[in-house]
């Protein structure tokens, strides 16, 4: 039986939204509440594809706007499709451009069927819309599509927060009838900016359109921590309990929580691997500076107690020195710890649900960071 | 039985002076002819040692000069020793800081009884001499030592190249009486610039003197190839027959073929990992720029019948791609690629050797050079 696209609920937990399932995909089954690294061009900043999977990454994302400019669909295309362009055989979710219509806000126009982008490489144009993001998103062949939206400042007015959502909701009913590559599964993003009436109607709108899956859009663009909360809770009460649900952009550990707490099942985030490349670990404690002077002479691992190769073969004092003097290992070894520890993480979350102390493992989770021994 | 400084000749060639041995060293054996990837800061640039046991790498290159000034070696000896600091459980061999008399040249001040250098990270001063590098590889732990000595430009003068060498004699005869690590071997380096009497003369006092293995130094510096080759000749013809002899910073596949017929067994060079930081492939054809734009569409591997973990999961294109946007993958799979073909290359020659057609490679060598083909 061809499961693409059913989502198996498997264990839901009594004193929160909190759930585990399996999201069943064209390239394979992907365990949720699940974290998503982000491969913007292609690659996991400085990772192999052999390394995510001992990491047991289980799905990455792509992007829809980058890898249009580069390498371009011919050379995809070419290649056979995203998974075998990256040599990855696991699941790809590709965002679908609309948040560079947020981060690139310079250079680009907004139109009724449309954004107009000035290339951020070459200022050339390009023009994305429903069809056009679709379009390429097929030729990707990842497994999940997002629909084309715009996901707007968070300071914006009602006004301009309800014509942008009034715009994404057209975008995403066209989406919603495009070709699709085999077994690819497409996602409505819920928008509304901060206004709780704007993001329910939303998603109330979307789930009638029919999708796949529902994620809540317009996050993580420098809201403040309550307008988050509000607009995953509005967000979430509308969207049917038996589809999956993805927080889009966001990744602090303590946000992951509460959002599975609400009932969210896929996040993903670039934290991870950007703080490694910054020089910073994530640990059970929180997180902190390897490559701070104060490694210099610590034999101990990143992480004491954590199994990751970094862990288990090098100390900080290498650690911090490769990141010292500007070795690329330094970079590596960081981003395979941060990463074991977000995977590891996820893991923790989905066993607690299963085993009934999610509660329980929220506190000692809350305690630990406060307590911020490393 | 501690076999540690035995350095078993296996095979020599009916035809030439190539010959293939086992050099024995505390951290294990290590199979001759050799090419020593250059891990100057503690690590091979963009690999894992890990990655580096993987390819067959049997023996590292590390660097006096720089290790002492980062991460210093009160950092090493905390970690107990560079092997430890590093992962890597097989030989090490490092160098004296010589090279930087050379490659530093506008930073130092050459002295009786060592070099004054001023430090190219902060300007700090720091004094290296015969004692102070033998100390410094002491802590670190190498498996082999070099002896500190001047490593002059080769435009230099004949009186210029005669007082340095003396130098470099007098600095080698200290060296030897130097405290050593646990089995670690010491190696002299013959110097005497572009002049046979020289470098002769240089090679039979080393000789006198008495060491582990013998390296020709003073070559890779600019010179043109005739005198890289004399230089080689004329300090091979002194030098004992059942010592290992170094050819110090050499890497054309061209020169090394050269060097090994007449009886070189060691290299080390940055080409395989410079150039794949620089966007170009090593191949049995030759060597091409990856990163240009004829390979924008290929989805050949990077080296056809290749069977490195970069060829055998990855297309032109994609690493292509990957150095066009500034990845850190694009630089990892060209090194593993570049580094394979190194080893693989080695273990030819090798295989030649001891099969007694290695008259017969060479040519072959050079008619696939000729031919170019990728």
């Amino acid at each position: 039986m061809d499961k693409s696209g059913m989502f198996e609920i498997l264990e839901e937990d009594a004193h929160s939204g909190a759930r585990t399932g399996i999201l069943h995909t064209a390239h394979g089954p992907v365990e949720t509440p699940v974290f998503m690294p982000v491969g913007t061009q292609a690659s996991v900043k400085a990772m192999s594809p052999a390394e995510l999977e001992s990491l047991d990454v289980s799905i990455l994302l792509g992007n829809t706007y980058h890898l249009n400019l580069r390498p371009g669909m011919d050379v995809i295309e070419a290649c056979g499709g995203l998974h075998a362009f990256m040599g990855w055989s696991r699941p790809i979710l590709t965002d679908s451009g609309g948040f560079q219509v947020f981060s690139l806000a310079g250079l680009r126009k907004i139109r009724d069927d449309g954004v107009e982008f000035n290339s951020h490489i070459d200022g050339s144009r390009v023009f994305l819309g429903p069809v056009e993001a679709m379009r390429i998103q097929r030729i990707l062949g990842s497994d999940i599509a997002m629909v084309f939206d715009e996901c707007p400042p968070h300071e914006c007015t009602r006004d301009y927060a309800c014509q942008s959502m009034e715009k994404s909701i057209a975008w995403a009913a066209e989406c919603s009838g495009q070709p699709r590559a085999p077994g690819q599964l497409v996602f409505g993003i819920v928008q509304g900016g901060a206004f709780d009436d704007l993001r329910r109607r939303c998603a109330r709108e979307l789930v009638g359109i029919g999708f796949d899956g529902y994620a809540v859009g317009g996050v993580s663009v420098g809201e403040p921590e309550d307008v988050l909360r509000r607009g995953m809770e509005q967000g979430v009460a509308e969207l049917p309990r038996e589809r999956p649900r993805y927080l889009m952009g966001v990744g602090r550990m303590s946000q992951i929580l509460e959002a599975v707490a609400l009932g969210i099942d896929m996040f993903d985030c670039v934290m991870p691997t950007r703080y490694a490349r910054n020089g910073s670990a994530f640990t059970r404690w929180g997180v902190y500076p390897v490559k701070a002077g104060g490694c210099r002479l610590d034999t101990r691992p990143v992480e004491e107690g954590c199994g990751c190769y970094t862990c288990t073969h090098f100390s900080r004092a290498y650690v911090r020195h490769l990141l010292n003097v500007g070795e690329i290992l330094g970079l590596r070894l960081l981003t395979v710890h941060n990463l074991y520890r977000y995977m590891g993480f996820m893991a923790e979350i989905r066993e607690a649900v299963r085993g009934g102390f999610f509660r329980a493992y929220r506190d000692e989770f809350a305690a630990r960071q406060q307590a911020g021994d490393k």
